[in-house]
C-alpha cells in the first residue's frame, strides 16, 4: 500500500463526463489498496470566465478579491469530484486550502506556500477516505484566501506530497509523458520512461510545457518523485526523479528542446570595461524583461560586441531601452533580430561524457545549419540559429543522438 | 449616520451591469454618511447551474459537498461587487461566512445560525470600509462550510443586522414593496408603506413571496426593522416593523392574500372519537406532507366528516395514504378536490375590530362566491373556495376592505 498524491488539471475535469472518468481512475487506484490525496484544478475555462467577469467591472481588480473570486473554481471541481467518488461507493471528502491548512504568505495571486498541516489529511486518510484538495489555493495567517498563481495546482500537489511524504506525486495532464522532443516536429519522438529533475527543468524551460517549472523545482528540492501521465490514455507516463546510480546507465541525452519565442539584440562597439554588462542589462532587468542567453565576444582594441536574447514579446520594449542608452554606453550602434530560434541538447549524462558538444556542432554543420550563438550549462548545450532552420536542426539532432524511435537503445556518445 | 444592512438578491446581482448598478446605489448611501454591511446572493441562475452539475454526477449528492459547491456562488458575487465598489473609490472588502464568522449548527443545506462574531465586522466598519458578506453561508464549529437553505441570504442579512444592532435591514429585490394583494390580479393593488411582522408572515405564507418566511420570523424575534425595496426602481419600499402605537391607527386590513396551490381531502363518516384527527393526519405527517387548513365538522350520530388541505403536489401521495387507511379508520369513504383556492384577509387591526369576518362573508355572498371552509387566526381569516372564483373573490375583498388605490384612506371596519 502506497500513499499517492494525484493531480488532475483543468482539461481532465473539464466536464461532468471527464470528472466521472477521473473518478473511475481513482476508484481503480483505491481498489489497488493505495491511500490517495487528489488535487484538482478548476474546470477548464472557468478561471478565465471568472477573470472575464472581474475585468468587465474594473481594469484593476483588487488582488485580494480576485483571489476570493478565482479560488471558487477549484472548490467547484473538488466538490463535484467528491460527489462522483461517493456515487462509486468511495468514502471521500473535499478540503479547501484553508481546511487542510495550506498556509502561505500574503502575496495575493502569487502566494508562496509556507507550511502544510498534515494532521487533518492523515486523520482522514487513516479513516480510509480519499481526500480531494482544492489546488492553487491557500490561506494566509489572517485567514485570507490566497492563490499560488496560474498553474499553481501542480505546486499544490508537490507540496502536499512532500508534506505527507508520499511515495509518488502523479500529475495527470493531456499528454502521456515527457518526450525526447516535440512529436509535432519529429515523428520519431519517444516518450521517456524517466528523466531527472534537472533535465526536466531544462526541457520545461525550453517550451516542453508539460509541468509548471516551479513545481519541478519544488519536487527536486523535497525529493518528491513526480510522474506525468495522461488522464485520457492508459500508460506509465514519465517518472521524474533524482539522478540515482541506475539512471547513470541511461542514454547520455534525454531530449532535444527548442524555443521559437526568442529575439536577439546586439550592442556593437561598446567599451570593453568592467561593469559594461550591468550597464546594458540593468535597465533591461528593471523593465521586467527576462534575458535568456547572454554572450560577450572577446574584445578587440578596447571595444566589444554584447549580445543577448529576450522573449519576442519584449523585443520592442528592449529596443526602446537600448536606443535611449546607446550614447551613454559609448557604443557604436545596436541591432536586433527576431527571426531566430534556440535549440538545446539536454542530458544529465553529458556531465560525464565528452564529445556531446562536438557531435552537436558537427551534426548541424553537416546539414548546413549555421550557429549564431552558443550557450552551455552542466547538462545543456544551446545554440541560437536562424528560425527557418529550426525543424531541420531538431530532427537532425534527435537522430544524431540516437533518440529516434526506430533506433531506440542504440544511442551512443 | 446610521448603520444599515443591505441585502441584494440573485436578480439584483444577475450580471456585471446589475452589479455596477448595485455599486452605484451603495456609493450613494455611503456618501450620505451611512455605515454599510452588504449581503449578496449568488448571481441568478448560478446556484441552479451548480446543482445541475452535481445532479449530472449523482442523484444523491452529499449535503456536505453540495454546500461546498453552492457556497461558491455567493463568493463570486461578493468578490465582484467589492471590485465594483473599489472602482468607484469606495474602500470595501468581502468576507465569507467563515471569515465573519457566522457560526451555524452542522445540518448541511439547512443550517441554523448559532452566533455571529461582530468583532471583525465592527473593526472594518470603524475603518470606514463597506463590508460585503456572502449570504446563505456559514461555518460550523469544525470549520465545515454550511448553507442556510435556498433563499437563506435574507436570513443572513437579518441575523447580521441583529448582531450589529443595525438601524435597518434593507432587502433589495425585484419588487418595490409589499402590496395589499397581487397587482396581477387586482389593478388597484397598493404598495404598503408599513406592515407588521405578523401581517407579513401571514402575507408571505400565502404566496406573496417577497421575503423568505424564516427571515421575517427572525427579524420579528430580534426586532430588526426590515425594509423591502426594489433594486431597479427608486422608492421607499415597505417597512416591516413591530406593532407600535402609531401602527394601530393604520387601516384594519393590511391586504388580501391568496394561494392556488391547495387541494382538499375529505374523509366521510369517520367515528367521532377522540384521537381520530391524529389517526388520519399522523401517517400524512410522517410522509412529510404539510397540512394547511384542518376542519372537523360537528358529529352526527357518532360519525363525522374530516377535511384538510395539502399542497397540490402532495395530493396524490395523500390520496394513497387515505386509501390504505380508510378501512382501518372505520370511515365510509374519502374524496378529494384539487380545484380549490384559499383567500385570506390579513390585518393586525382585526384583533381590536369586530365585524371583519362578517364583512368578508357578506362581500363574498353578494357576488355569489360559495365558501367551502373557513379558518381563522388572530390576524387572519381564510376561506377555501372554488378555484374559478379566486380572482373575483380577491378583487371583491380588496375593494370591500377599502384597499383599492382610488379609495385609499377610505377604509373602514
Amino acid at each position: 500500500m502506497a500513499l499517492i498524491v494525484q493531480k488532475y488539471g483543468g482539461t481532465s475535469v473539464g466536464s461532468v463526463e471527464r470528472i466521472g472518468a477521473v473518478a473511475d481512475r481513482i476508484l481503480k487506484c483505491h481498489q489497488d489498496g493505495h491511500q490517495l490525496i487528489v488535487v484538482v484544478s478548476a474546470m477548464s475555462g472557468e478561471t478565465n470566465r471568472l477573470i472575464g467577469l472581474a475585468r468587465a467591472l474594473t481594469s484593476q481588480p483588487s488582488p485580494r478579491e480576485l483571489d476570493v473570486l478565482v479560488s471558487t473554481g477549484e472548490q467547484v471541481s473538488m466538490a463535484l469530484l467528491t460527489m462522483a467518488l461517493h456515487s462509486r461507493g468511495i468514502d471521500a471528502l473535499s478540503l479547501k486550502g484553508s481546511q487542510v491548512a495550506i498556509t502561505t504568505d500574503s502575496v495575493h495571486s502569487k502566494a508562496r506556500i509556507q507550511s502544510i498541516d498534515d494532521r487533518r489529511l492523515r486523520a482522514e486518510l487513516d479513516q480510509g477516505k480519499v481526500v480531494v484538495v482544492a489546488g492553487f489555493q491557500g490561506v494566509d495567517q489572517n485567514g485570507e484566501t490566497t492563490t499560488l498563481g496560474r498553474g499553481g495546482s501542480d505546486t499544490s500537489a508537490v507540496a502536499l506530497a512532500a508534506a505527507v511524504n508520499a511515495q509518488e506525486c502523479q500529475i495527470y495532464t493531456d499528454v502521456d509523458g515527457v518526450y525526447t522532443t516535440d512529436p509535432r516536429v519529429v515523428d520519431g519522438a519517444q516518450r521517456l520512461d524517466r528523466i531527472t529533475f534537472e533535465e526536466m527543468l531544462e526541457m520545461a524551460s525550453m517550451g516542453s510545457k508539460v509541468l509548471q517549472l516551479r513545481s519541478v523545482e519544488f519536487a527536486g528540492k523535497y525529493q518528491v518523485p513526480l510522474r506525468v501521465l495522461s488522464s485520457f490514455k492508459e500508460g506509465p507516463g514519465t517518472l521524474i526523479k533524482m539522478d540515482e546510480d541506475d539512471v547513470m546507465e541511461a542514454p547520455t541525452i534525454a531530449g532535444i528542446a527548442f524555443n521559437r519565442d526568442e529575439a536577439k539584440l546586439t550592442v556593437i562597439g561598446v567599451p570593453d570595461t568592467p561593469g559594461i554588462a550591468y550597464q546594458i542589462l540593468g535597465p533591461v532587468g528593471e523593465a521586467n524583461i527576462e534575458v535568456d542567453v547572454i554572450l560577450q565576444n572577446v574584445g578587440d582594441e578596447g571595444k566589444t560586441d554584447f549580445t543577448f536574447t529576450v522573449s519576442r514579446n519584449d523585443l520592442e520594449k528592449a529596443e526602446v531601452i537600448l536606443e535611449s542608452r546607446i550614447a551613454e554606453l559609448g557604443a557604436l550602434e545596436w541591432r536586433s533580430d527576431s527571426k531566430i530560434a534556440k535549440v538545446s541538447v539536454v542530458g544529465v549524462g553529458m556531465r560525464s561524457h565528452a564529445g556531446v558538444a562536438a557531435n552537436m556542432f558537427k551534426a548541424l554543420a553537416d546539414v548546413g545549419v549555421n550557429i549564431q550563438m552558443i550557450s552551455t550549462s552542466e547538462i545543456k548545450i544551446s545554440v541560437i540559429i536562424e528560425e527557418k532552420f529550426l525543424e531541420l536542426a531538431v530532427r537532425t539532432l534527435h537522430s544524431a543522438f540516437g533518440l529516434d524511435a526506430v533506433e531506440a537503445g542504440d544511442a551512443g556518445d
